[in-house]
């Protein structure tokens, strides 16, 4: 049999208990016949804990110690995942970002992955060995820096090292039984997806689905990875995300997959802005200096009787305040009215591939959000999804009368919630 | 100027405040014109507590994987030491033992320094920055794992790397103003040691002084580094420990140094052993064997009548249950009529240098103790050292009369001890 890598959250190894928890469920996939190699996050708030001992001590610490800082973290939980693992009686290591090979660039707190190069975790494999790999680091290709690849993204961790070491399968544990069509805490009769798309996974994730990092997801396509996504507190089969299947688009395929959302936005107008050429790429220019990232944006035509136009674009919420200031020094210079920041807004997308050979998706969700008395303030659409701006009063109405529409409500309730989630 | 190595123990930073405090004086010795390289040990007890989460997995932690836990309590000291100079606007960088090129044996928590290459950390100053080490590890010459050199190893760190730079001076912080004529937990009187030199200092780190460790004394008599012992909370000057000096034995030079106790022993008696050739060699094979560290060791003159003799011998406490173990296996064929373990016994040293040329040294001891009535069980000495074991309750007066025997005593208290050690 072949590689499976699997990699544990930081709720799955919160503690002891959940350490040893973990250590039985390698052990019975080693047992299988399987060579296993771990990947894992740190322990419970453990990341957290370590951000607030660095504000203590300055307000602005240095990135290249603040990852030094951080992946203290993962050393912590691999060690003691190989310790429980030794315990029951199977021979495992430990192994940094750095010794697992995952060669990174050099931003530190948002490093890329370039290379990964597990020589010592295949050497760990053909001695008969289960590696456990700190996730969420790795070492940068120039300066030989400890680097940290931002929030989530062990998962980027597990998926790349699968690839590099030909795996079968990449196993995504957390406190959640799989991807749903819906947030289970907002839509109880939510359903599990047995199978997703890389493509489809991909704008779920891209529209505030939190189950899995878009790096991460992204890389599963680039590499064809198989990853199966469960919950670390069962063992019932999770939801697989794969190539899009062949049968795509024919009846036996659901037509949308899964209704996301994502109130961590804001949405800033520029009212009345003078409709010439450039006014706009001014205005961006302005927002990409003061590194806001754009989400979507909305033009109206402009009045024929002023010659002047508004400009709407969603951004995240933690944004919002640096890009009002950048708009604010542009003032003179645009010649633009005024400027409303909204952050009481919340972005709901209907996803699915068969969107694209079933006309009548967009009409069918507006028809649903009208009936409930919801007012749609922005629209943006890809091939396979379509999302809108509501007020956020609107949002958990909104996702349900959707989910009903399209026929994704399940008989009976069946999602399991079991806490936070893991990075 | 040349180099500065300092050295700060896990109660110099142990908390936020503490890590500021080092910070300021890690800069205020830059600013000196010092180039700076600073060893630190983990946050106050944040070894223990690894330790205890280990605990909570497994009661027999694999050894490489204990290490790569531990060695998580300097990363995060050392990141939080450079984001305090960093904010107080110097350049900081920190580096693990591995990065800062300290090469080691394979052993396990208690890995041994082969060699320093410390060629990142040159880097780093010729950069103007100050360089900060994790102290206590290292990564191993052929495995390239991580390890840890034992407790108290820091200060072994600080001296091989202040050797390896050829710096001017390694300085060792800690929470005591540095070495003292005794405990001033048990001596109030006992006075600070301008200067000692590193024959005195590895006989009393042998003795139970537990304000350097044995390695790193050892470490600096071979390099020839001046070491100096000082308190993190003033800025008074601390203990020099360097080459002994050209007018040793002289009359500017106190005879004794300092008296040391070690209360961590236990005593084994072997009664009635047989006085044959080759008995005693049979008994310390088995104590070897079981990896009993023996310390001092008395064979009495055999009783004519009898043709049998008594062994004693001592040795730290924990080692006490093994060896007796390992005594019962070899009863036949030693022949021995019975076995006495004594775990109330303590051991009191007097060093000096000027023993060499001074007599009487042990007559003057040896009545002091007699005129406290306390009875001498074991003795041993060196060229520069007398110890004696006594009952566990006589160890604080024989300390103390030892000490104003060879007019130790300071005029008024002067020692303050702030707290507990770093390692």
């Amino acid at each position: 049999m072949g590689i499976v890598v699997q990699k544990y959250g930081g709720s799955s190894v919160a503690d002891a208990t959940g350490i040893k928890r973990v250590a039985q469920r390698i052990v019975d996939t080693k047992r299988l016949g399987h060579d296993v190699v771990v990947v894992v996050s740190a322990m419970g708030d453990t990341t957290d804990e370590l951000r607030d001992l660095a504000e203590q001590v300055t307000p602005l610490p240095p990135p290249r110690e603040l990852d030094m800082l951080l992946t203290a973290g993962e050393r912590i939980s691999m060690a003691l995942v190989a310790m429980a693992i030794a315990q029951l009686g199977y021979k495992a290591q430990s192994f940094t970002g750095s010794q697992a090979g995952v060669i990174t660039t050099a931003e530190h707190g948002r490093a890329k992955i370039i290379d990964i190069t597990p020589g010592r975790i295949q050497a760990a494999i053909d001695d008969g060995s289960i590696a456990i790999v700190a996730g969420f680091q790795g070492v940068s290709q120039d300066t030989k820096d400890v680097t940290t690849l931002g929030r989530g993204a062990s998962d980027t961790t597990a998926v790349a090292l699968a690839a590099a070491l030909k795996a079968d399968v990449c196993e995504i544990y957390s406190d959640v039984d799989g991807v749903f069509t819906a947030d289970p805490r907002v839509v109880p009769t939510a359903r599990k997806l047995d199978k997703v798309s890389y493509e489809e996974m991909l704008e779920l994730a891209a529209s505030g689905a939190k189950i899995l990092h878009l790096r991460c997801v992204e890389y599963a396509r680039r590499s064809n990875m198989p990853v199966h996504v469960r919950s670390s507190f069962s063992t019932k089969e999770g939801t697989w995300i794969l190539p899009a299947s062949e049968d795509e688009g024919t009846m036996e395929q659901a037509i949308i997959s899964g209704v996301a959302h994502d109130r961590s936005q804001a949405k800033i107008t520029v009212v009345g802005v003078p409709d010439k050429i450039g006014e706009a790429a001014r205005i961006f220019d302005a927002l990409a200096g003061a590194g806001a990232n754009i989400d979507m944006v909305v033009q109206n035509v402009s009045a024929a009787a002023t010659g002047r136009t508004d400009i709407s674009f969603t951004l995240p919420r933690e944004d919002g305040q640096t890009a009002m200031a950048a708009l604010a020094k542009v003032e003179s210079e645009v010649g633009y009215e005024k400027l409303l920041f909204d952050d009481q807004i919340g972005k709901i997308s209907v996803v699915g591939a068969g969107m694209r050979s079933h006309p009548g998706i967009t009409a069918k969700f507006f028809a649903a959000l009208a009936s409930e008395g919801i007012n749609i303030e922005m629209i943006s659409t890809s091939e396979i999804r379509i999302s809108v701006i509501v007020d956020d009063v609107d949002v958990e109405r909104a996702v349900q009368c959707a989910h009903t529409a399209f026929g994704l409500d399940a008989d009976e309730v069946e999602a399991v919630v079991y806490g936070g989630t893991g990075r």
